[in-house]
């Protein structure tokens, strides 16, 4: 390979889902797809959330040409706060997601110098040596696209978060005759979303769900009370439409529907017949069967409205028997367990409770494998690289690519921080470099590495036990009693006896009888040993045990 | 209600999945149902496994005439080992659940005085005014039972865990033409499972999981690796004769999965045909397409021998191209991270990998809707009382029996701890008792409680800090400053300035400038407050905070 190649190096999204970020780079230019956000996974303590790795774009911060956006899910842009005042290049994106952006980064403070650029449709652009453009492709917010990208050795197309749905509910359908075209003229690298590429079939169109939602809105015998994503806004529309045709008002309530509400309705991605919305000082008095709430608390997020109902702690809405809750969203993985408890709980207010497990509630965003199928076979691209998934929808993904007669050899199965680099001809991985997770915990970015979340593990199992030594400063021996105090060990009122006799343990050990000075790393393992040992026997519990020497 | 009354009391299942137990008492007479354990969730920071309060048992325990098991699994037998050594009565069970029992109970070392009875198919016992009658149910594991409780108030069904398999591989089918007949002699009370109650149609029968079997046996390039839980026997057998057929000779893997074939064989729930099964020292030259392997790991416990295949850290066995694994189980709730983990890292390997997510090889054990249906329909009862499920499988159960056509008000939706009492006329919830959770970890069992959990729960979150305080005796003055370590806060390092300075803050906050004795609760307050404070403005977060005073 003697030509100028073109690298293209996953950033995240690929060893866990979310998180999504990848960068291409040939020869003085690099561009970025997509600066994504994961929520933490259960043994990331106390993490709020998970971002990419960008030191390899920040060596080469002269080189970076921009970020573009292919949709304003979290997950695809959710690292912008952090990442633009590091490396502030210019973002791409339609507009709604733009203004999804702008949200986000008013909220983190990083909105001041950010530059927003709205890419209209139909248009291209050109960052060095990348010529781009966008097409539309459905997914569970409007707006959403996938990427042309014309470099200087082929065409690389990019999927986006995609499905197929030919009777969507808001935007377009993804446009399939524009890709058979590229696909006729010869694509070189085909990257395509594999979250949902163990499931066989397709996935069902949003109308699906509209004709659920009529059905409920129609039947039910009181208020009807409907969350979802606040960005699935097809979703919103589908629930504004049903009411409507059914004599409905519809309440908006939390903080994060609302806004969404108010800006789709500006943008015009949300349209609601006059007199369907409604104030909630409008609320009283009005026959349950003429009302339906919208609200947040879809994955059981304790602080919203869905959860507070759940819990009778909402302040104007109380559930009574009659009313019809729908969770119109799957729980997230991760999420099962908060949602789970919010059914639970309004199953025992009293409510008729329909979700995706017993009514067809919700369908998802991505396509499944006859949809993966087809834009395969539409491409047709010499080399193809899954992205958007954990190893095994890769692997899958890759499978069927060969299932439609892509040869083996010019499949590439990547991680996050491997190299794909391509010429016309050939294309192979070359190398990798460091990618991976870096962990925001209150106002720190990065700060957060292994040993502090090997303590957080460590006392969480079997809690800790603080022991204060004092020693006399010239004989170098113990003056009184040891102090022991433990937490999220064991009860200590219970255990006061072993917690005591420990104490008497630890000055035993201690008693070496000489008259030397105190040596610190001699008492701290003395101490350290003898505890462990102690209160596995007693207890078959390993606290985290920190000895400290006194000298008095 | 003159009469005296049947009291039905549930210990435990009816909140949350798992710890399965059930109290049924009549004048001086107390039988007790199934005696399980849960595995922790999530937030149960360091906890081994969750049993039952059987404080109501212990209370009465002179009335307790046994305790009666349906079937092995460990949510139904798990707590026996606890329970037995505090309330020494008779258990009752079939021949292959004592089997299970002993097994748990050697384990636990609980088994020496333990009066373990196998009641012969088709025979009756006597426990006080209760006699008690097995019927064979169909359930992911062998010689499960339903009971028949005659009372001298009517006669109560409880279906144990049940689905209906008219095709089952091992053991007979539901007794569907006995219930029939119960039924049209009057049943009092039916307790039925509730688990699948969200799933619409019929659980499949466990002969599609033998077709998917004999397909991959037949049509696999190398060897076959199954993975399932060690109490499906049936799905054991499967293997064996989709092996045989297909000229494969079957080793079997992991300490627990050779202990279950072992005892299943000799008790004759498990057959193979001669030479099928091989021992590991048979394995070296043998072709890979004669070769299938049986191993523990469905559940991607780390020590399993699954999990090590994964990681390339088994001993007899690694993953070569050409090796077909297959997750012959769905993930019990809380575990899909460890499994998804380790599918992930098998196809990493080079492994094709199959799950039930991708191909029917695993059906579950419980009645979906249309099962649960039936069983209502035959049995008939004049009263129903979902068991076996959270709030919402209850309910949606209970919602099932109005639409079979019981009436609303002889529906009776409980949680643990409630009573619902009966005579032959009517019956309502007339209290309850407490009952809950009971925490074992390590050794003891019991002693967690709220606060331990609490101060797990938050030095999981963000960390602890100690700060060691030497005040002079005489003047309760500061002696030089205060010392302050850390762990799971932040990275003490790049945090040094910071922790540094806050040694600082403490001293100021100290430097009351008075000569007064040290107040102990004045400086602990003011430690934590002043600290508190500075970390969460310095880094949003909330350590755990402990102050320690030494007089000098």
């Amino acid at each position: 390979m003697a030509k100028p190649r073109l690298r293209v190096i996953p950033l995240g999204g690929l060893n866990e889902i979310g998180k999504n970020m990848m960068a291409m780079e040939y020869e003085d230019d690099i561009i970025v797809i997509d600066a994504g956000l994961m929520f933490p996974k259960e043994e990331m303590l106390g993490i709020d959330l998970v971002i990419p790795d960008i030191n390899y774009l920040l060596e080469k911060r002269e080189k970076v040409r921009g970020i573009i956006i292919t949709h304003g899910h979290e997950d695809h842009i959710g690292a912008l706060p952090y990442l633009l005042p590091q490396l502030n290049v210019p973002v791409y994106s339609t507009k709604l997601t733009r203004g999804l952006i702008s949200v986000k980064l008013k909220e983190r403070k990083a909105l001041s110098g950010a530059n927003l650029k709205v890419i209209p449709p139909g248009s291209q652009f050109i960052l060095g040596k990348f010529k781009i453009a966008f097409f539309p492709v459905c997914h569970s917010i409007p707006d959403a696209v996938g990427l042309i990208i014309h470099t200087p050795i082929g065409t690389i197309v990019h999927s986006g978060d995609f499905k197929l749905d030919y009777t969507p509910v808001s935007g377009k359908p993804t446009d399939l005759s524009r890709l058979a075209q590229l696909g006729a003229q010869g694509i070189l690298l085909l990257l395509s979303d594999s979250t949902y590429a163990e499931l066989p079939g397709y996935t069902p169109s949003e109308r699906v769900v509209g004709e659920t939602l009529d059905h409920i809105m129609a039947n039910a015998p009181g208020r009807v009370i409907i969350t979802t994503f606040s960005s699935l806004v097809s979703r919103i529309q589908q629930v504004i439409d049903s009411a409507a045709k059914h004599q409905r008002r519809v309440f908006i309530l939390g903080r994060s529907m609302t806004d969404t509400v108010r800006m789709t309705l500006e943008l015009g991605y949300l349209n609601a017949p006059d007199g369907v919305l409604a104030r909630l000082d409008e609320l009283k008095g009005m026959p349950h069967d003429k009302i339906a709430f919208v609200t947040t608390g879809s994955q059981g997020e304790p602080t919203s409205a869905l959860v507070r109902i759940a819990n009778r702690d909402h302040r104007q809405l109380h559930i009574v028997r009659g009313d019809t809750v729908v969770l119109s969203a799957t729980p997230v993985p991760g999420n099962e367990a908060l949602v789970n408890r919010t059914v639970d709980n309004l199953f025992k207010q009293g409510a008729q409770v329909l979700y995706s497990k017993v009514e067809q509630v919700h369908v998802h965003g991505h396509g499944s494998q006859e949809e993966l199928k087809l834009l395969l076979n539409l491409v047709k691209p010499k080399f193809f690289m899954p992205i958007h998934g954990e190893y095994r929808h890769l692997s899958l993904h890759a499978k069927l690519a060969q299932s439609v007669g892509i040869p083996k050899e010019n499949i590439f199965v990547l991680e996050d921080g491997d190299i794909l680099e391509l010429n016309p001809q050939a294309a192979k991985i070359s190398g990798r470099i460091t990618a991976g997770n870096v962990y925001v915990d209150g106002l720190s970015v990065g700060d957060i590495g292994s040993v502090v979340l090997r303590d957080r593990r460590m006392l969480s199992k079997d809690g800790m036990v603080v022991v204060i030594i004092a020693i006399n400063r010239q004989t170098g021996k113990l003056v009184g009693r040891p102090d022991i105090v433990s937490r999220g060990f064991v009860d200590t009122r219970e255990s006061k006896d072993m917690l005591d006799e420990s104490r008497d343990l630890v000055a035993r050990a201690l008693d070496h009888g000489r008259n030397r000075p105190a040596d610190w790393g001699f008492i701290n393992t003395k101490v350290r040993d003898t505890l462990h040992k102690f209160y596995y026997e007693q207890t078959k519990r390993r606290p985290m045990i920190l000895p400290f020497m006194v000298k008095v």
